[in-house]
């Protein structure tokens, strides 16, 4: 299944994608696309309606982020070999975690708003996990039982504010509209999920290829090991890093600026397309 | 006024402490004590009720966080001058930001259960805000105004898995029950938040003292700082670091083990007891 959430901002509806890629409006069967509604048991009662039961919502319609108030925003990374190498930073043994501010999250289409002051805004493709159920010390075996589906994510990082601020990554990775998500919600059996391709472009130039296969650390050793940590609980979103061709590896760097265009996307989790433009109180 | 969560784990209800110490229902005027009733407007309408027209709650009933569905759980590391000097690490120029995740939140009163292969779980007293309104770009003078309340926090913390285990220090800020907050959400109304002290005992024997006229960045300065990386929003929680004193700095260090008790509190703010018990699941 493709779950979508519709309609303006802080105001969208539930939906999912029929087969012939048109918008049905889910309204009758759940509140929303947020984690009280994507444990197995409430995935499954979605699965069992056929969708050309549902009403058709209008094309055009502005698509939201693909899950409703995110409770963690979990982030790996340098888990790209190839992406370890051009930050010059060393593979990491074990997972690097740090987390984004879920007022960051937006839609895939929605602009990216500049921060203020912002001089290093760069891009970053990446392939995010959706948590249904509750994780805690999960073995790897049964780890993905844990994950109600994948969508692309864009992880805008503000390298400055990153790097060069003092502490923790966080403060450049939390913006608001610094974290695209979607546009669809998609769950494990459509996908082949150690085998995506993940592309992004900048004004039509390819910066950044991949491949999950070349993840350091895969989606399920990725979820338990952060359930060593702590607990996982539905509406966890964990984004899996992001391969080579990040703006700051090139030479000279490059970031986005206002009127750049970003388009990006996944193998089978779709395609989003952000305006950059200037700095403005969202 | 002082707000309190009362009732079983995942069942709390909402309260407020009247002028005799006792708790009052509050179940008739809002849902909960959570984001969306922390605006200045929704505060305004508790502070308008005569406590003793709520039903009383009789004692001995567990105490629950003192906030319901925190959002995100941000905290300031190395925020007192003396801290930072028994840490070895050194005076930071600006804060230093890190996270927990919100699964880590427990009542003030309820165990700590150690983590699974815990041999490093300290403590840390911190006094922590709530926001109420959303704050983005926020000046320092106006930063205050979208704190809702403050709260005794206690930033329970592994060592090993903060600091030995790569990366940021979320690993070892996350488990489950390391994040006691309660027992009251006091409104910045009763209290000299510039001046108040901080304790904490471990069986007994005073470890920490502080004060937070010693903090190296205000409640304001922090608020209005880390706004201009992140939008606040409300039921965000931010703990703003720990004096000295914490087991790691002690020579030789000294941890918690099953069978201990912590117990700690702020001018103000109420007190917490933990008894510290072996891991299990939580």
């Amino acid at each position: 299944m493709k779950l979508i959430r519709f309609g303006e901002p802080g105001h969208e509806r539930p939906g999912i994608v029929d087969p012939s890629g048109a918008i049905r409006a889910l309204g009758a069967l759940v509140d929303d696309i947020s984690g009280e509604h994507l444990s197995r048991a409430a995935l499954g009662r979605i699965a069992a309606v056929d969708p050309d039961s549902l009403p058709v919502v209008p094309p055009h319609v502005r698509i939201g982020p693909c899950v409703a108030t995110v409770r963690n925003f979990i982030s790996v990374g340098l888990n790209y070999v190839d992406h370890a190498l051009e930050s010059n930073a060393p593979i990491p043994p074990e997972p690097v975690l740090f987390n984004k501010l879920t007022s960051c999250v937006s839609g895939p289409d929605d602009p990216i708003v500049l921060m203020k002051g912002s001089e290093k805004t760069d891009w970053e493709v990446e392939v995010a996990m959706v948590i249904g159920e509750p994780a805690y010390l999960a073995d790897e075996a049964e780890a993905l039982s844990a994950v109600a589906g994948f969508c692309v994510c864009h992880d805008v990082s503000e390298r400055e504010f990153q790097l060069e601020r003092g502490g923790q990554w966080m403060k450049g990775k939390s913006g608001p509209t610094y974290g695209p998500l979607g546009p669809w919600l998609v769950t494990p059996d459509e996908l082949d999920v150690g085998n995506l391709d993940l592309w992004l472009d900048v004004n039509g130039q390819r910066m950044q290829t991949g491949n999950t296969a070349r993840m350091i650390f895969s989606f399920a050793k990725i979820v338990s090991y952060i359930s060593r940590f702590m607990k996982l609980m539905p509406g966890d979103v964990i984004t899996t890093g992001t391969p080579r061709g990040v703006g700051m590896a090139m030479n000279p760097p490059r970031f986005l600026k206002a009127g750049d265009v970003v388009t990006l996307g996944v193998t089978g989790l779709g395609q989003q397309r952000q305006s950059v433009v200037p700095h403005r109180t969202v």
